[in-house]
């Protein structure tokens, strides 16, 4: 190729990122059909309601065509109905809130709208991989603050909630050029749900240093131990609060890509502003159907049913772990449970191909399950920056959004664990 | 507002733009309602086959779930089989095609990939509106070349193909540090579709000077004078095209966002790569309807009936310009239509609002038509330079992808311009 053709420097990482070696080698596996409970999209479709909803708006001219760049009115109204009793206030449908094509190009929307050229950004490790080259787009430089599993957490089955981040490094982490913060909560992958006490402390110095939180909600409406929302501390907290939700984790419908942001209208504008120059506008019978969704969810008993079944689904996949006798964080919300395999002894001339054999050894243990028992988890390093990711070398990202029979096939297939196991 | 809060530059525009002082006025019109032929949206819906093949995907787990990043293999390979015979040559799906969140993210996804600040695109004015934020994003530095219209089209309806650049100039305006063009055929707004000789002229200089074409061709199925293809021209020429389309635009459904870029292999897999970090996937039930679209359109006869009915409703509603003897710009392709209104006299006290009074003649035409007889055209200034804009102060682009009712309604409306004519 001619050196005049040549792509720039965001789009060539060297490393093969996760997805594509976790798809390759479930691909390859002699244990075909491989049980994929790496990528966190649902096995079964969204509800009755909002499938009629989207069909009924496919008959209708305006639904097929270009919404607002902002969003269609119904559903920004149908979102504020929604959340304006968790904020304790009416939300304004139409300042306050901006439609965005699924929560990521939201995120990117808020990056692009804030981040210049140096400015820093806070991200605990794990994180979700898009923020990385979301914050990087726009020139942001990331600083990175871990989170830390319970030290007991390899033969102790504890609560999520153990995971924990250091406040003194968080507080050094923090310089004048800190423009923004990302939290997620309930946690992706870890399952934590960030306790009052631990976003007062956060968001106390957000608020001190008047540094714009990125809350990363789209597991909202699935929590088992109780969810505070960071926006709502208060009015101080609130002025600098971006909260992101996304249609596809809350009904199912991960393909859909409808999203969204909430927060002041000083800040939701430019968020807006950007989201236009991006993607111009979102998906308009989709973005209706999201709204009949909102509209009619809670008397459905939708809201209720998701946080009954998803929990069902933990149960009844985590039943194996305690079977193989491997400790695992007990999930507070979403749908990911990690799992701590420190007891697997991996034969010690096992053939790993050379990008999986240089990797931390949550990759090996991945590429192991896959190739021997059929199962596809994700290595959870891939979310921490090399310096951090032995923390996480023992532990695998298993998404339980599955049909039960297939959280049974899997728990049958891991049974096969055991002769690893000392 | 605290100082740390504040936006980016790249989003903090000063200036209103041309939609929403369009739908203000609109919205504020005494004519009420207004008839809208400004915006390029389709005023009816896609065809049943294709709706048909929307609901379906609906009802299909994987269909509402997480594509995959470049798009579902069933699309990637039914515009392959598509567009194999205008290339000759059979496309590979898997290496020179990747879906986009409409054609407006695919571009956006191309200038991502490829351009490091300082780089230069060149752009023809008139252009599409979201090349500008676009290039702008990742740091290009636009270099503009204007059209210019007949030197008789004010009082003489002559093709939209005499619509010209001077390739003088084209060829003084690239530098060492062009890196790419953007060309659009059939052209929104002007309707001209590029000869083959103008595209060779454009297209040598390209490979003499290894210049990424970006072909926006968004309107590819509306052509009313042959139509070349600029990447179809000499495998030269191929190496270095990325061509876009847009659903959206194909099949009436500019709510949809799906679009889709396709090119070399070289340099398709990073467009990808930025497409994957902007908005990760795209719409998967509709990305599935149009892959059924595009399987079935020949054999439904669509692409002839999509030619004969803009046809028919551009002569349908340019009669009009011919009873008030005012001279347009004879559509070759496209939706649009280019009036000039130079022997339209408005009132010379008319109480312009100042953000009106303040831009091109053409600002204030599109006011007084809206608030004198309630139908909504767009100024094209706006897609010219403050330089440029006077080329284009006299016409207006009317959307003539409307129901023949409305058109008829608009004619009607139009009939009181009369006054104004000497
Ligand atoms: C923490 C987190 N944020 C955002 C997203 C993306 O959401 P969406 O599919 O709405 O873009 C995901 C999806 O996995 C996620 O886990
Ligand atoms: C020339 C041109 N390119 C691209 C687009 C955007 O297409 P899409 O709706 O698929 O993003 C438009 C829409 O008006 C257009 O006119």
């Amino acid at each position: 190729m001619s050196q005049k053709l040549k792509p720039a420097a965001r789009v060539t990482g060297n490393r093969q990122d996760v997805w594509s070696i976790v798809n390759e080698a479930a691909a390859a596996s002699p244990k075909q059909p491989v049980v994929n409970m790496g990528q966190g999209f649902f096995g079964y479709n969204p509800p009755e309601f909002i499938l009629n909803a989207a069909k009924g708006a496919l008959d209708r001219v305006e639904c097929n065509q270009y919404s607002p760049t902002k969003g269609r009115p119904r559903l920004k109204k149908a979102l504020a109905d929604a959340y304006s009793p968790f904020w304790g206030r009416k939300l304004n449908p139409e300042t306050e809130i901006v439609i965005t094509t699924g929560a990521n190009e939201g995120m990117l929307s808020a990056f692009m709208a804030f981040i210049e050229e140096g400015d820093e950004v806070i991200v605990f490790e794990p994180f979700f991989d898009q923020y990385i080259s979301n914050i990087e787009m726009p020139g942001g430089k990331i600083v990175y603050v871990p989170m830390h599993p319970p030290e007991e957490g390899g033969f102790k089955t504890l609560s999520a909630g153990e995971w924990s981040i250091d406040f003194d490094v968080l507080e050094r982490a923090i310089t004048p050029r800190t423009k923004m913060l990302v939290l997620n909560t309930p946690h992706n992958p870890v399952g934590k749900v960030y306790s009052k006490a631990e976003l007062e402390k956060i968001a106390e110095l957000c608020v001190k240093n008047q540094i714009i939180i990125l809350s990363d909600e789209v597991y909202d409406r699935l929590f088992y131990v109780p969810f505070t929302r960071v926006a709502t501390l208060s009015p101080e907290v609130e002025k600098l609060t971006l909260t992101v939700g996304s249609a596809g984790k809350n009904f199912y419908a991960t393909g859909w890509r409808v999203g969204w942001l909430m927060g002041p209208a000083e800040l939701i504008q430019y968020v807006a502003a950007a989201h236009t120059r991006i993607c111009y506008s979102s998906v308009s019978p989709l973005q209706e159907a999201c709204a009949i969704g909102f509209e009619q969810a809670e008397a459905e008993g939708f809201w209720d049913q998701c946080v009954h079944d998803m929990k069902a689904k933990m149960s009844r996949f985590n039943e194996i772990w305690a079977e193989l006798g491997l400790a695992y964080s007990e999930p507070e919300g979403g749908y990911f449970v990690m799992v701590n395999l420190s007891r697997v002894t991996l034969p010690a001339d096992y053939p790993f191909p050379t990008h999986v054999a240089e990797r931390p050894r949550d990759f090996k243990l991945a590429w192991f399950l896959i190739q021997e028992l059929g199962v596809a988890a994700i290595p959870p390093s891939e979310f921490y920056t090399d310096a951090n990711a032995h923390i996480v070398e023992d532990y695998l990202r298993f998404a339980v959004c599955k049909p039960d029979e297939v959280l049974e096939d899997a728990k049958e297939r891991l049974r096969g664990l055991k002769k690893y196991i000392q």
